[in-house]
């Protein structure tokens, strides 16, 4: 049959929008290898399951109640009215609803896969199950809600392209609140209240993962485009692609060099969450910044991190076994604020004033507000029951066995 | 050059062939990981090996012979004409043919690699090669010209989207006629008969690769929409991701709830071939079936997949070390049956009568009949010329050194 | 907005260009994976370093200068103009400015990556950076310039489509000077002379790797006909997978069968090591030779390879733990010289002489005095300044600890 150019236009935009889509399902195992990776081998098992299910329940809930939270008619730009179990082959703008629906998922997946390297190692199952889905159908939706759902936030202006806070530290904020919480793992701190090291058991994992993670990025901020036929698509997903890659790349380079400076050696674990800093961070202006400004908040991230992760650690004394806190959290609200700073046509360092600052300044205020505070309460109903922290025992001998009846290695 | 609309579509739906293509082939590092890790760290050379050899095996002779077979000319419904070293710059209807020819091989080499799982750490490397050869030209050629091919069942309104049986329960019905006949592996049932477990060497890989498969799907049922361009087809394969997604989400949620129920452990393996379960079951009736539709093929298919396990362990003693004849060839099966039920078009559910369940049932003994029976016959053979089983020494100390001449771990 | 007939092709080839970048660019946890599977375990985390490095400061000097100096206007055909941090918004012919830069990137990151291979188990990883740093800025770029940036060997008709020697054999070539003149590792060869093999730690990872690699090829080789819209682009690119995968499957089985009679075992890792040299040795000619020229090319390679590796390792008595000079250097020239035979538009042995064939033979040539010369004076540059080789110590008990403070295994 012959198409017309509406209908190549929608194959093109509906076909990128998918791919993409698919490139960010992809991120899953990137998320799991690294969590794996940068645990201890007794408790790989747990982790892959957790990973493993809030796709899983994140993929069905997100479908039958979260969609119509984020993107649903507006009640006072707070929350959407829930469309539930949605269902619809008619397509939208550009592409079709289910289309729109399978990239929004996979989103929503990502913002709950990050809480589960925060609180990795000690955190009973049937909890994780719990906060996976109160994750997925209100908290992620509702904070994605006040932006990409045209909410109170991106009335304001506010502008986080492809979710540097809408995803990343919505999830690290939650697994803030869980972290400190549940409290650190047995062993973490010694009597002297000193923090001491509990390397992963694979780290040959982590790098495949974040590897894979780089990859996926692609699909995330790119893919955030939404569209890529005609010219103008063409050159922003381009723009986006190398912003991306040269954001990543600093970060590693830079939280490399830290390393050197500050404990002697280049190492690979903390180059290697250089290189997500650099990702988490340049994903909320990949499209408004040039490739200087990438460059630059690359940098800035990948400089942050080991203080950070020596700040939630050694400091706070919050214990986040594999630093999402530092990676997504703190990474996520440092790029936020960056589009204030470096985007070419409403940042600060461009001469626009620090209009754009101050909006992305109460952003990042109000997502952690949301995200803490709501991981907060949710964290600690689930103490209160008793049902948060896995027992001494279970943790000292590993959550394969006890809570899955199998360990990941024989 | 300034280009038609014709020439955009033809760009459009060629591109978006091979890209499907592309994460297919990628299946076969999923289905390397998966078996490498579900078996014994002794035999792992000799799984790789298999994998690899059977994807490139296939790859040759799909193209020699195989794809001539399946898409030459008819003979009566039941073969085709083969055209021996398919060679063409030309294209077809939307694509090159050579879009074709790959799309159709590694879709091949899918079915292929099934039966290496369920035949795994007690065959003799030769023999391997040999019955792949066998399944590459013959057996899945010829069941695949009864239905894409134009053939018999396609006439009777045979409904198999992406090959829930086409490609899936082939290959696991082969590999059932191939474990029945080379017998379990040394020290799998007890002197009392009963089955004891063999926990494979290596969950994460399994976690890997299941991962991989669940993303490559995304090319093998949107993929055979085999055409993107125009509103018609990106609302199709828009509709196909989110039904893929949703079963493979349902299955492994319902195959974790079943394993805790039964076994008193959300056990991590048992949940990771769920999600493989319901990515099977939804292959033949993606396009055909809404969301909720897909949910309830994905809970179906995870939740049988325990007691399809079990049955062939327990009742009909057939070891299949990593599941692959429940995962394929059950939850084919149903997925296959499950089109009669909840097709929104011709479905029973849907009040279109019980016709189309009679047709798949047709197909789902057929696709049975064909390729146990072929398989019966083939190790048979092999079994009679005592090429098929390796040697009780080289079973006890591992294919890796005796067959390959090195281990796969140092 | 409705799209115009040139925006819609914009956005075809845009799309193709960078999803195949994106493939590309996820080669790199591929040669990760094969390089640290082929090692040993103590070196694993300097291994992993190496690759994230590679990739991270070749992703950043690539822009700020390589780009330039690749395809910025000629100075006598040698060598481009440097237009530093390379930044435009505009667009080409068919695609974006930063797309192309995009796509260029992760080739030369491809070349940088092949270099550590040859190298591993014993370089200061100081050292490394540097080098990596100098083939990014210098040593592929004024190749690169030769023949992609419209240069000397272009203009003599060079067909080197993807890059079997611009971006293979270059990278193979300085890793051979580099090999030999840092001398082979500790213990390599006996006293009496003899070779030892030094087995990997991990096949698994680099069974992973190949298929991963395998995957990303289909960006590398179809990606580089850098357009997709219209029946010419569609046509080029079918062919251009299905000769990349034929070569790839035909250069596997081959090595597997010399393997099996030179070695008595279908050694994995030797049939591994095939597959990617088909791979390289296609890269050249993929767009030139049909599937049985390509079927003759995988097999040439996968027959050589192993020979190859015997040649280096027990005449040259050049340490290469991974097969890199083999692999991307000796069937890079020999997928490169084969462009002269099997060319149907221009090959010997269509007919059309052997002009073509001498031309590919001073390409092969020139990038062999180039890259082994250049690795040469730069290799014994960093030899007099004593930053080359890791100290007795350290390569004994491995570089993970020494060099990065950490293990990748615990």
């Amino acid at each position: 049959m012959e198409e017309t150019i509406q209908g190549l236009q929608i194959g093109i935009d509906n076909m990128w929008l998918l791919i993409a889509g698919f490139m960010v399902m992809f991120m899953q195992p990137g998320f799991a290898m690294v969590e794996a990776g940068f645990t201890r081998q007794k408790n790989t098992a747990n982790i892959l399951m957790k990973n493993l299910m809030d796709f899983s329940i994140g993929s069905i809930l997100y479908w039958v109640i979260g969609f119509g939270i984020m993107y649903g008619d507006s009640i006072g730009g707070l929350i959407g009215s829930p469309d539930l179990f949605f269902m619809s082959d008619g397509f939208g703008d550009n592409y079709a609803d289910y289309a729109d629906l399978f990239f929004q998922t996979v989103f929503a997946a990502t913002a709950a896969t990050i809480v589960s390297g925060a609180m990795a190692e000690r955190t009973e199952f049937k909890a994780y199950l719990i906060f996976s889905i109160v994750i997925t159908v209100l908290i992620y939706p509702i904070s994605g809600h006040w932006t990409w759902g045209g909410g109170w936030l991106s009335q304001l202006g506010f502008h986080d392209f492809a979710g540097s806070s809408i995803v990343h530290s919505v999830g690290a904020w939650v697994g803030l609140a869980g972290a400190a919480i549940i409290g650190p793992r047995l062993g973490k701190y010694g009597k002297d209240g000193k923090a001491k090291a509990i390397p992963g058991h694979n780290l040959t994992l982590g790098a495949l993962g974040v590897f894979i993670l780089w990859f996926g990025w692609f699909g995330f901020n790119p893919g955030s485009q939404l569209a890529a036929a005609g010219t103008d698509n063409a050159v922003a997903i381009a723009h986006i692609a190398v912003t991306t890659n040269l954001a990543a790349a600093a970060g590693a380079v830079t939280a490399m060099l830290v390393a050197w400076f500050r404990y002697k050696r280049p190492a690979l674990s903390i180059s290697l969450n250089g290189a997500l800093a650099g990702l988490v961070a340049i994903t909320a202006g990949c499209d408004a910044v040039n490739p200087v400004g990438a460059l630059l908040i690359g940098i800035i991230a990948g400089f942050v991190l080991p203080f950070a992760v020596e700040f939630f650690d050694k400091i706070l004394k919050v214990d986040d076994p594999v630093g999402a806190i530092s990676v997504h959290g703190v990474s996520g609200a440092l790029g936020t604020l960056a589009v204030g700073l470096f985007s070419t046509s409403e940042g600060l360092f461009y001469g626009f004033g620090a209009k754009l600052l101050g909006v992305q300044a109460i952003g990042v205020l109000a997502f952690f507000v949301w995200a803490a505070g709501g991981g907060f309460i949710l964290f600690t109903i689930l103490k209160k029951l008793k049902i948060l922290r896995a027992s001494k025992r279970v943790e000292e001998e590993g959550l394969d066995i006890y809570e899955h009846g199998e360990g990941a290695y024989n």
